[in-house]
């Protein structure tokens, strides 16, 4: 065990728009890793960062309920996997994912979720109080990264940005700009970060901040000076401890 | 945390060949997993349970090496995602792979080891000493649950058959059947059975028997009578306890 902040580290990295995806084509085109391999390893870890933030004797509510609202893009498929994942640990996950892809990578993620019987909701309550009511959590996987939310997207975030039950935002929160952040819109309790930290992590004023990029090879964390946090043991994810770096 | 043979359990099943080709193609077909998502996930198992087994310091050699030594059919896949694992965990994986498979999928897996760095030896020492010397541990990806070890294989299993370094077999030790076992040949110290035991497991003498099959859907499992063991946290690997049971 050690510290993600420990003494004589260099400051962790935040990627920018660019550098995250050059790092992502190269992750893809240089070293080969497959997309369906990379939103499982994401998934997995999101799901573990869920449980290490709510563990499940902590829930307030007697039901071990998430709700995993998930977009059509590729964080709305981390999202379907960090459900799956979330239900092999315990939790009783559900999901509202309001425009399903048609992409056939995102629909076997979609079934694996079916076939396990994780409920899907048809419209997500407008009345905040039934999701309050009803959720221990929600998980955030809409837009990640990608820009502006159109309908149904805006609408959602609307309604997320007034539920009082904590938020965990998968990459980026939804609706903020990777680089400059957010103003309004939600305020996640628990962000996770994949890969590395995207800038807009730096006004995250939440709760907990995870790292889940230990996956990635050490060339390319050199390459890009990542200065990733300490993993322990076997961990997928770290917490980011010590005051926020700036 | 609860022991994985606590009281008023039904006994663990032990699978034969016909039972876990069931549930394989049931996961593929009906589930829709990717092939990919499973060697990414049972590879990942499989080096959270080397780590378990010889945590990096307990190791008695300087290095933290660690030979894997793979196969050309899908096992051999999941030696080469445990040693990217073992890699990020921050062992000293060296990879055999004497007979590379063509097939885009396992070549994407080998094209991951080769771009960080994990050397790759081109023949394997017949002087079993230059083994036991080198390395901490061998894992066995060769075979699995295939059947008849052809060239190159039987003569390296002949070879680890000799080391005296422990050895942890993937899924079912090399060169054994998956139902009735072996007799000579090799013997593991440590087995992972991969999504639940095959009946020859039953027939492991070793130190440490890890399953690892979290992942596998609830009715699945209850399909199959699998009476998995309970895996502790978001934990993916299991050590079996308690009295062998038969």
């Amino acid at each position: 065990m050690s510290s993600a902040s420990g003494p004589g580290r260099e400051p962790l990295r935040y990627l920018s728009k660019a550098e995250a995806e050059a790092i992502e084509k190269e992750l893809l085109e240089d070293y080969r890793f497959g997309r369906q391999q990379l939103i499982e390893i994401r998934g997995h870890a999101c799901a573990v960062a869920v449980s290490k933030a709510f563990p499940l004797p902590s829930l307030p509510r007697k039901q071990p309920t998430v709700l995993v609202v998930c977009g059509a893009a590729q964080i709305g498929a981390v999202g379907l996997v960090c459900a799956r994942h979330l239900r092999t640990f315990g939790y009783e996950p559900t999901i509202f994912y309001p425009k399903r892809s048609l992409e056939p990578l995102y629909r076997d993620f979609t079934t694996q979720c079916e076939k396990m019987d994780i409920p899907f909701l048809s419209y997500l309550p407008t009345e905040v109080q039934l999701i309050n009511a009803a959720y221990n959590a929600v998980v955030d996987a809409v837009l990640g990264a990608d820009a502006e939310p159109a309908e149904p997207y805006a609408a959602i975030l609307a309604t997320l940005a007034h539920v009082r039950i904590p938020i965990v935002s998968l990459d980026v929160p939804s609706g903020w700009d990777a680089e400059a952040g957010g103003s309004g819109g939600i305020s996640p309790d628990v962000l996770v970060s994949l890969t590395a930290p995207k800038r807009c992590a730096r006004r995250f004023r939440g709760r907990q901040h995870f790292v889940a990029g230990r996956f990635v090879p050490y060339d390319v964390q050199k390459k890009f000076e990542l200065n990733a946090p300490e993993y322990p043991g076997t961990e997928c994810v770290v917490a980011l401890g010590g005051p926020r770096r700036q």
